[in-house]
């Protein structure tokens, strides 16, 4: 492997068994499974989704939409609310694959009704608590009032009501996070029992990463939207929801100076690859952890290594007086990133230890 | 002017004052002006410093020279310590271009003296109190042996010393910025002090956008390199560099929801957008500052609408009863962004009011 610049590595058997995992799961819960590509936005890596017998899945814009319907996918959902300035687009998919779209307010159902050239599947977007956006869980009122607007519509067709329940990536321990799972689910099948029978096709479908990798009740769910577990990263390991062997992404970078004195490396990497994205040790913002990087792989490192600091290219390592000594000048190191998503958004694609590059979306805009 | 999606507006007359104010002062110290351009990196935005006579440049990558080389500038600084891994792409750049690099350690310059093929001007690298990264000012010592170690080399050419006064951008108040700007000028004339005659034409050259804006007092220093100065942001606004009319980026975002019982709105703009940096008010993080838009331009608003959540696509506002109820789902708001370095890296490209489109190297790679 020869590296020049800073690059995002990835192990694609880590993604792989990361796949199989969550695929065995699903199987065994009897669930649908409808993953998440924002977190990779590859067309390579959605393939090995497709070996698993995957068919279905989640994407948070039109033009991620786009790029995977171009790539053979014909079943998308959009699970983002609904952005009326972009219904040229949504037409234009809808009238090529089985486009499913998220709405959360009367204007977007009324503006569908109007606009719509072609059949769309409708998800309703609950808020079950993360506060974020989504019609509140126990305002039944108004998911009435929307599912009965749908009902004189001649392309709407209603599918389901999703959660996203992102506060539990906020949460600092796994009872909390299991706390979280089994709250949302039990508000989302409080409104399905306050629908009329004619609702019941409804699916009820939940969204994040840190409950459906931990939780093992899924009772009333038909279907699971995850999508950083493809390569999981420090906030997830923090949050006791990965370990960092399963983490499949890593940031290779050069070293450019030592500073002895201080036990700082600074190395040709920063907030332009990583994010300005953290997590924290004691009051310590951290970027990364060091990993030791080899010709076949990487070893993680839980200490002695951290990156701790970032300006727009320079990121600086905080070293161990046994962890400096080891690495001179032109050296790379791996870095496990805390946001794996906003990473690889910003690296634009990824490369294997055989040099095979994987594309992003965002190499492709 | 017609949007869909989250845009990152520019206003090119705001941008043209920054240059014109910006160079005027250059002039009026008599200094020389090697604007960074990691800012904008765009060759349609550094036309607008050619066409004021700048014809020296400075980057911080190998990327960035090769990008603004192909577009005929020919005197570029890449500011950013050398990065060995790199040789074969500066050698082809030294063969076309007057190229300058940064070195800060032995092993930099060895290597330079071993495997350059052409002739490459080559800045210091001092550290003058940032701490990040450079050769501490006073180690009189080893500046003096980096510099002889140049004297045997073929195609290495001294140049200067320059420094990156970066913790002006952490300073609470334009008075801590300008102690800084001044005790960094004194410690850079403290070296060349120490240094002997035969160096009495190394260059003392400064960098950043806080001290060379609010200062007066350059006496002593030769160049600088200002580069955020370009578009300033909310991170020179708080720490009293520019005005919020100076800012000449903007963020436009779709509305896609809002929450009236707590005031937020939704924006289709997260921190793929964005990028997650973030200023504070009080303890409240703080991801942009709202501004009105029209078809000819924005006007700055400071208070009513704060952009304080952002996750990967979505945004957060909060706004006062009176802001909330002047928008509608689908219309657009405009945010001054927080480090406009790291959005225009993140969104690509710019597009004005007349709906022409400014290139920036991340769409390019």
């Amino acid at each position: 492997m020869h590296l020049k610049k800073p690059t995002l590595l990835l192990d694609p058997s880590k993604c792989r068994d990361n796949i199989l995992s969550m695929n065995e799961k699903v199987k065994k819960k009897n669930l649908i499974f409808r993953p998440h590509f924002k977190t990779h936005q590859s067309k390579a890596i959605g393939k090995w989704f497709a070996e698993e017998g995957v068919d279905k899945i989640t994407v948070s814009s039109v033009e991620m939409a786009q790029y995977f319907a171009n790539d053979g996918w014909n079943n998308i959902l959009i699970a983002f609310p609904f952005n009326i300035k972009e219904i040229d687009e949504i037409n234009a998919l809808a009238g090529k694959i089985k486009l499913l779209l998220t709405v959360e307010n009367l204007e977007g159902v009324k503006f569908l009704k109007e606009n719509l050239k072609h059949p769309v599947g409708l998800y309703l977007k609950i808020d079950a608590g993360y506060k974020r956006t989504g019609i509140k869980w126990n305002n039944t009122e108004k998911i009435k009032s929307l599912l009965e607007e749908t009902e004189s519509s001649e392309h709407l067709i209603t599918e389901g009501m999703l959660i996203h329940s992102g506060h539990t990536y906020k949460a600092d321990s796994t009872q909390k996070i299991l706390q979280i799972h089994h709250e949302s689910i039990e508000r989302l099948k409080y409104i399905k029992s306050q629908l009329d029978g004619k609702w019941s096709h409804l699916k009820l479908s939940i969204g994040d990463t840190p409950g459906v990798t931990l939780a093992e009740n899924f009772e009333g769910v038909d279907e699971i939207r995850p999508g950083n577990f493809i390569f999981y990263d420090l906030q997830q390991y923090k949050s006791g929801v990965c370990s960092t062997e399963n983490i499949a992404v890593c940031m290779a970078c050069p070293i450019v100076s030592k500073h002895e004195d201080r036990g700082e490396i600074i190395i040709y990497g920063g907030a332009v690859h990583f994010s300005k994205e953290y997590i924290t040790e004691g009051e310590q913002p951290v970027y990364g952890y060091g990993v030791r990087i080899s010709d076949e792989g990487w070893i993680p490192r839980t200490s002695g290594m951290l990156l701790t600091k970032l300006s727009q290219e320079h990121g600086t390592v905080s070293a161990t007086p046994d962890v400096f000594s080891e690495y001179e000048i032109g050296d790379f190191i791996g870095f496990l990133p805390v946001h794996s998503c906003l990473t690889a958004n910003l690296m634009k694609k990824y490369s294997d230890f055989n040099n095979n590059i994987y594309d992003h979306l965002s190499g492709n805009l």
